[in-house]
């Protein structure tokens, strides 16, 4: 039985692993780039509408032409023209006259301002009394008001959300480069782990696992692979693990990592060529049993048995690992919001180690009030009650009831 | 030139609505679940893990005989055989007896508790010496301490997270019933509105709605049926939508929709047999020219052609909409966290109307400052710009700087 030789900080293994670089580029047509991540800054090459445009149905014209109007006094402007929908007006306006236009129609030459239905009558045939003043501008966009030509209108490292798709559009951008998603081997280890398709023995429980990792997976935009159950045969788990790794970006292989007398996940890991080891147990709780090993440009996990411990590591390190693989700026971190809110109870914390415990959040006098679900690792439904988990760093002995916490929704 | 016949208040809008039915049932296998809506309470068979397990790498022993040992006093105890890991133990401890045991094992008959590993220590072949005492069931997970038979494990009309899934697995439930996701039929309307291939002359832009529309349908888990731009033929428009509201459930067409001198929208819709009129415009800024209809059990929605207010059109009553068609429970509404922010600067607001302001979130000093953006709701690139939106209640006539505020992310 051996023990945990390379225990590590999470701020160790984030070092170790080092400057991770996306890992490819794929072109597509924007319907089918929602949420992808943009591979470059897209600059805009022209002016955003590129014309004057109305905000309003009403009267295009000179600003100045209604200055002084009230109700009582309305100021009578001729009307020269419609501007039709779509086509640039083929007349223009002097003083004194006025053009009918609809929202998101063109100004015609010597307009500067649009006066809305509601502030005009008709008074006569081809002349409307306007009963209020407008400001030049007014209830008009400028040619370069929504985006400049040259301007950064989104930034690489960006998932796109419906509004960007939208930017996109409006620059005439159908195609997009965006980053290509990384693929994770998922595989569950264990002899007590059966098939979710086949009913346990006694001493037996089904693979969780693989649905939560690939889950998780499928939530943090990573394709997953999923190869099933490997019953702790040595040799089985080293060929398959040979056979994935030129398929997969990263491996994850849960369960037969504990300090057990069949420490198979580490002697499979070690086993392969040109492999590094970079933690082997992580100060972390729950998670400590967990092993990271480097092989190349990929990386192998093996994340404890216990599904919540496993979840909470794959929070912590792989999110992280597969936004940079998926070429998200850290600026744009998944779940880079969290939800700030008071702790309801004290909690107790081991000091040299950092503490994740399940949160559920429950609305209370305008805040959010952080209830701490108690219950052992080994338990998913203290996951399913939860809303989210805060962190309890590793300098810090506990927290006290009516704290302060960030919570990260799960 | 028609006025707004029918202004409603959004109260009003979600009252017309009534009472909406979720469209359907999908059985699928859970590796194809994650986010999707469940159709009925699950209600777990069996117990979990149904024996009772170790949570440690350690010895099973009867938790009595540990009672006094210490560091300097060991209690020594007799290994009479060891858990295979899956199996059920084919023997029982007495007093004075114990059995090595691997995270997960099954306790033999006679044993109530675990000790660690590390609180051991091998004195002769077959002796352990035990140096702390535990309490009965220490490190040991009970028969039913994860899920009881019986118990409710998930919800109806909650939207499956990773570790949904896991407990799903746990069950051995493999096939799931899961609702139908919504189609959305998606038009864009506008004699200035061009393909996003096409490059616009003066006069006209690009359609930006079809797919800030359609990514907004992704996200709330939607099907976008992308139809394109009808350029304000009547009978096009007509025809269309007959067609297309036999495959789609809502019908989403935006432009076309403002006071203007062809109101195509309004009148395409009133045109189709037996439909009701419910909104002819909404007191909601930016947003008010939306027009509401409903044939049969589907809806008509006639947005407004600016790309923001119709984006927060579809935030407020389209999310809504197509949660209840999905089946989702109000208590698992989408976005139902919100960040509360506080407001960095003084915002007026007319009464009588509901206010929606785009804001930017920055973190400043341990909480969220919500900075308005301030343009016309013609301008995408302010939704770009901004994070969320804030709601000015219909009877507020403003903010103050410094107010709570709560920020729906966009």
């Amino acid at each position: 039985m051996r023990s945990f030789f390379k225990v590590k900080t999470a701020e160790d293994i984030f070092e170790s692993l080092g400057d991770i670089k996306p890992l490819g580029i794929e072109s597509m047509h924007i319907i089918s780039a929602s949420s992808r991540i943009l591979v470059r800054d897209i600059i805009s090459s022209e002016d955003l509408p590129g014309f004057q445009r109305s905000t309003m149905d009403g009267y295009a014209l000179g600003a100045k032409d209604t200055f002084g109007a009230t109700e009582s006094l309305p100021t009578p402007l001729n009307i020269v023209g419609e501007v039709r929908m779509g086509e640039i007006p083929n007349f223009g306006l002097s003083r004194g006259e006025c053009a009918l236009i609809s929202t998101g129609g063109m100004l015609p030459e010597g307009a500067d301002a649009v006066v809305m239905i509601e502030y005009s009558q008709m008074a006569e045939d081809k002349v409307v009394e306007i009963s209020r003043p407008v400001s030049p501008l007014e209830n008009v966009i400028q040619s370069d008001d929504d985006v400049k030509k040259g301007q950064v209108i989104l930034h690489k490292g960006t998932p796109l959300r419906p509004q960007d798709l939208g930017i996109l559009a409006a620059m005439g951008i159908s195609q997009v480069n965006v980053f290509a998603k990384p693929r994770a081997a998922i595989i569950s280890t264990g002899e007590e782990i059966v098939a979710i398709s086949q009913k346990p023995k006694p001493g037996q429980i089904r693979d969780i696992n693989s649905y939560t990792l690939g889950g998780l997976c499928i939530k943090s935009g990573v394709e997953p692979i999923y190869l099933g159950i490997v019953n702790d045969k040595f040799d089985d788990l080293k060929s398959l693990i040979e056979k994935v790794i030129s398929q997969a970006d990263v491996v994850l292989l849960s369960g037969g990592s504990s300090v057990g007398v069949k420490d198979f996940t580490l002697d499979a890991f070690l086993s392969l060529k040109e492999v590094e080891l970079l933690a082997h147990g992580v100060s972390i709780s729950p998670g400590k049993p967990t092993i990271i090993a480097r092989k190349g440009n990929k990386t192998l996990w093996g994340l404890p048995g216990h599904p919540v411990s496993a979840m909470i590591i794959f929070d912590i390190f792989l999110r992280y690992l597969f936004g940079r693989l998926s070429g998200l700026s850290k600026s744009n971190e998944f779940n880079n919001y969290v939800i700030d809110a008071e702790l309801d109870r004290n909690i107790e914390s081991a000091s040299g180690r950092e503490d994740y415990i399940r949160v559920k959040l429950v609305r209370s006098e305008g805040r959010w009030l952080a209830i701490p679900i108690l219950g052992k690792s080994g338990l998913i439904s203290t996951m399913v009650e939860a809303d989210g988990i805060i962190r309890i760093d590793i300098n810090t002995e506990g927290l006290y009831r009516g704290e302060k916490v960030r919570v990260r929704l799960f």
